[in-house]
């Protein structure tokens, strides 16, 4: 049975020095928070490493000691800047090999596409026991090993992976949230915000500023596991903000 | 004068539970990312955490020690979750304390937007000794002290933040990168890509697959901070990838 007071947590590992060069913006980190998010897991960090050796060993260990799930995305493809097999295996020290269902995959994938060469078949190669996460995009399976998640960089490839790890992942109770907004200041209804927050145990409130259409706004966000403690506080916001002449939009604005 | 052989770090740590929960696509890392190289800044990792002292402290120290620069996003407002300030004075050793000048811009921003209260002078906050960055976009100041930078969450007044320093940070001899492309998939020329590389000392490949248009291509993107040695390993690529009849697009497809 499920304990609903047990906070599961996940790290995620970006990697590649497209991310560090600004040439690629990550799309990545929204993906996995928000997927992790409705399996019972919450984000607790996230690091972006360059394609080094060194670096991504240091981070896969320390963030996979300290989270249930560990999650990578980049560097499983088949060229010399794909290293993430190579770096897990040696954080983990175990070796590589070739996993033989891997294989299978590929050369299926590959037979009309100019058969597997060497190249490919780096695609194969996984951490020494390690099993595969299905991807119905592009042949080259994700791979899991222990509690880390090895995934693609190109984003709709992870996508398909995440989809495969739908529900088998054990987690607690999805962290809700809801959205109440204003044509407000933050500034103005800081107290508002702290003293909601503090009289209602459990939860956490966000505050998110804007400036649109030349005015400025705030969205606040409540969040907890409690769907009454989320309610009550928002009409708690709600009500401040009315007190305070203010507008409360539901949903935000 | 410049040591061109210097190579300068800068790491990113952005700061929120926003970017954590998924409700926030971030755009800083991307940002600070390409600011940085114009400076002859590499940035070297980049970490996000929720808003929690603990987590904020121990990436503060750790990323300030081994790199030059340390940059942060998030958590400088007005709101009882903006602690970022509290957070590096604990990270530093120092107090915190109310900056004169700061506290003299936000008097006269809010002077006609209904005067400054507990929630706006917070805003003035700054860890003992430090210096303010300017802000044109909203009257609180960004702040400096020692290798730390403290910068907005909302990436439009990051970029004004950047803007206010471009040009005082010392750095190196920019990365400069060139981008060739091809309709070909990565894993026919992961051998061109590893022998470019390696015979042209100093430069760095990245290989940037896609699918497109119902084809799959992919961009290959060469790095060094010397340009003859980038316009040789392009030039090798484009042969390389002709002799296997390809087409080789400069700037990439």
């Amino acid at each position: 049975m499920a304990d609903n007071n047990r906070i599961w947590t996940a790290a995620l590992l970006v990697i590649g020095d497209e991310i560090l060069s600004g040439r690629t913006q990550d799309k990545n980190i929204a993906q996995v928070a928000s997927w992790l998010g409705v399996q019972g897991i919450r984000l607790a960090e996230v690091r972006v490493v360059g394609d080094r050796t060194e670096a991504i060993v240091e981070a896969v260990n320390t963030l996979r000691a300290r989270n249930d799930y560990l999650f990578t995305t980049g560097g499983i493809g088949p060229t010399h800047d794909d290293i993430t097999v190579d770096a897990v295996a040696e954080a983990l020290g175990v070796g590589v090999e070739i996993h033989p269902e891997a294989r299978a995959i590929l050369e299926g994938y590959y037979a009309t596409r100019g058969g597997l060469n060497e190249a490919r078949l780096r695609m194969a190669r996984v951490p020494a026991g390690a099993d595969l996460i299905p991807n119905r995009m592009s042949g080259a399976p994700g791979i899991r090993i222990e509690n880390v998640f090895l995934m693609a960089g190109v984003p709709s490839i992870t996508a398909g992976m995440l989809d495969a790890l739908t529900g088998e992942l054990e987690g607690g109770a999805p962290l809700l949230s809801e959205t109440i907004g204003s044509w407000v200041q933050e500034s103005e209804i800081a107290d508002l915000l702290r003293e909601t927050e503090r009289v209602h145990e459990g939860c956490a409130i966000g505050s998110y500023p804007f400036f649109r259409e030349g005015r400025v706004g705030a969205n606040f966000v409540v969040r907890s596991t409690e769907p009454a403690v989320i309610e009550a506080a928002v009409e708690a916001l709600a009500t401040g903000l009315r007190a305070l002449g203010r507008e409360a939009v539901p949903g935000g604005v």
